[in-house]
């Protein structure tokens, strides 16, 4: 994993310049990961006459941006001032005034930028705005770095649709539990403390019906000794087997959303609506519309899916061109049996020149578990 | 690996000490490997007067040990010199005389020894026997490192069975081919001229006759622009189904061995041995009994065994507990489908915390691939 250790120190091995305060802007940003929603996450460093004399971030949806907090902090030192922000200020009048303004009214006389807003409706504009103004402006300081950090934000602002990352932990030989369905357990502790981190920094948590009745999850975040964000919960259940007894009903208090399709049972349906869960019909059937599922709930303003969901729903999600990003822990084991559960189950291609890869890779030890990461990419050539 | 590009350099960072001598020892022993047949790789530095005087390596089975290289080049110098050797000297009349009778006539003042000699015919009377001579011995300098090094040796010499090592590529779901049988290619380049260097390593290649049909493979050592040992061929071929077209015929000339069952066709093995072929009959079948034929080639001066073998021979070998070490590419592709060949096909353990696990971990990443390697544990309370 990218966000774990990786500090700005290596980046920059502390030389006093422009990396050595975007690092701290886009550490700030790092952390608040999960709790900015749809939002991006955004830092912001304010320097003058070389030393820090603010610090902001994006901390809500709706509550200020970075830029205002550090300008507030920097109070008469703005003026004249280096202003480090790890995403374009914004031109828009949005939930808060533009900060572009913010900072020309401000009187700054430089901004670091590391790369631009995806959004449309910055998209570059708020570099114009402020050049305009004869801020003298550089773009693309850390952009590699700023850019991974809202790789969520740019997937939903640009397409509406929710960034989807399966994580998965496997066997070596790519199994996810015993052909018993036994599978306590196979990453290591560490490696689950890092999954709770990765629900902390994704808006809803989606799983199979399977995974449910076989494990019976509370599906909330836990720690190492402080709370987390916890997320909204998505069962993909196609007939509407999960009962209401089912553990996420007690344990969490996020909304349980389920996806099914319209071969669902109705009086089912009354059943967990009464206990305060909201159906989301998604095609006819038999199996969930995944595509249908994404666009609704993209439209309810999920903009961030962690599938932790077994390897039917990996598989459906890897066919359908559905997921944005592969994190697989693999630990030091080998369980054998052809009925165990694979990881990815699907239909299979058929050549090895166009197997699904993975770009962007990202490989970290963890103990003796390894985290693979990356971004899938389907050969145009696939047969399917 | 262990072996790639982890040099001296890094565990003494260039001190001059103990370590820094016994590395540069070790260096040159782990180049050997692969040359010594059953026999150890042995490194030896003669240090007169604060400078390197000597140097010898174990070359080839029947020929000088490094002892005896060492002193020859150090000359005079060997009097009252330190001697640093991977393996405690020999203390018996083998193929050549005593390297302990050597060290004392020379009138060397220090040895420093890396690991005691797991052969039952030295285990430490080599060092009692310098000590006696009033010569001062010091004991387990990089130990860790000098066994690791003659692991294949000190099973072989210690079971007169031949070490296994299993290597395979796999994908991420734990697939060595597309469900068509298709396998070009899962692992990187850089990883397949790591495997020939495996090769190069190993007394012997094993694979089962589904390779054979599959890939007709030559089974020889290739290696980028230098030539390598070509390793002694195995084939795992319960009822003679190889054919006398086989490309492993017609490349390399390394012998071949068949190893089979009393079910085989008298007829067939006759066509088979007037190419050449020992045929080793190996239990009355159906499957090859791989216990007889491990003992068998043992008898036969084969210390090592790489198997490069598809997933039912690897799953043989570990359903038997037959493995000594398991060497794991892995490749960021991912290919699906239920009837595509597992890397370790077995009939499954139930419950994962009965795994198979790896020990001795070394995790290493290659490119884009990662290597995983270790030895196999079976936990006593596995469910066979």
């Amino acid at each position: 994993m990218h966000f774990q250790g990786e500090g700005g120190m290596k980046e920059v091995q502390m030389a006093v310049n422009d990396e050595f305060y975007m690092s701290l802007a886009l550490d700030m940003a790092e952390r608040a990961q999960g709790q900015t929603g749809i939002n991006p996450v955004v830092g912001c460093v304010i320097v003058k006459d070389g030393a820090i004399a603010g610090l902001g971030t994006h901390l809500e949806r709706g509550s200020g941006h970075a830029e205002v907090h550090a300008v507030q902090m920097a109070g008469d030192k703005a003026e004249g001032s280096t202003v480090y922000v790890t995403l374009e200020p914004c031109s828009h009048y949005g939930k808060t005034p533009p900060c572009c303004e913010l900072l020309v009214e401000a009187k700054v006389k430089r901004v670091v930028v590391a790369c631009e807003d995806p959004n449309p409706l910055v998209a570059g504009s708020g570099i114009d705005r402020l050049r305009r103004s004869g801020i003298e402006v550089k773009v693309g300081v850390l952009r590699e770095r700023a850019l991974r950090l809202n790789e969520k934000f740019a997937k939903y602002i640009t397409t509406g649709m929710p960034y989807v990352t399966i994580k998965t932990a496997s066997t070596l030989d790519g199994k996810i539990a015993a052909d018993t369905g036994d599978s306590k357990w196979i990453s290591n502790a560490e490696a689950r403390l890092q999954a709770h981190g990765l629900r902390h920094r994704h808006q809803a948590i989606m799983v199979g019906i399977g995974t449910v009745q076989a494990d019976d999850p509370s599906l909330t975040t836990r720690h190492d000794g402080v709370d987390g964000i916890q997320p909204v919960r998505i069962i993909v259940d196609s007939r509407l087997g999960l009962s209401p007894e089912a553990k996420i009903f007690s344990a969490g208090e996020t909304p349980v959303i389920v996806l099914t399709t319209e071969r669902h049972d109705a009086e089912k349906a009354k059943l967990l609506m009464e206990c305060g869960v909201k159906i989301l019909v998604c095609g006819s059937g038999p199996a969930v519309d995944l595509k249908t599922a994404l666009t609704e709930l993209g439209r309810m303003e999920i903009g961030s899916i962690l599938v932790e969901g077994g390897g039917t729903l990996n598989g459906a999600l890897l066919k359908e061109r559905l997921v944005d990003r592969i994190i697989l822990y693999l630990a030091p084991k080998i369980i054998g049996g052809k009925a165990a559960p694979d990881n990815f189950m699907f239909e299979g291609i058929h050549q090895m020149a166009d197997a699904i890869t993975l770009d962007a890779l990202e490989i970290e030890q963890v103990g003796d578990n390894v985290c693979i990461s990356g971004i899938p990419v389907w050969p145009d050539n696939e047969k399917q």
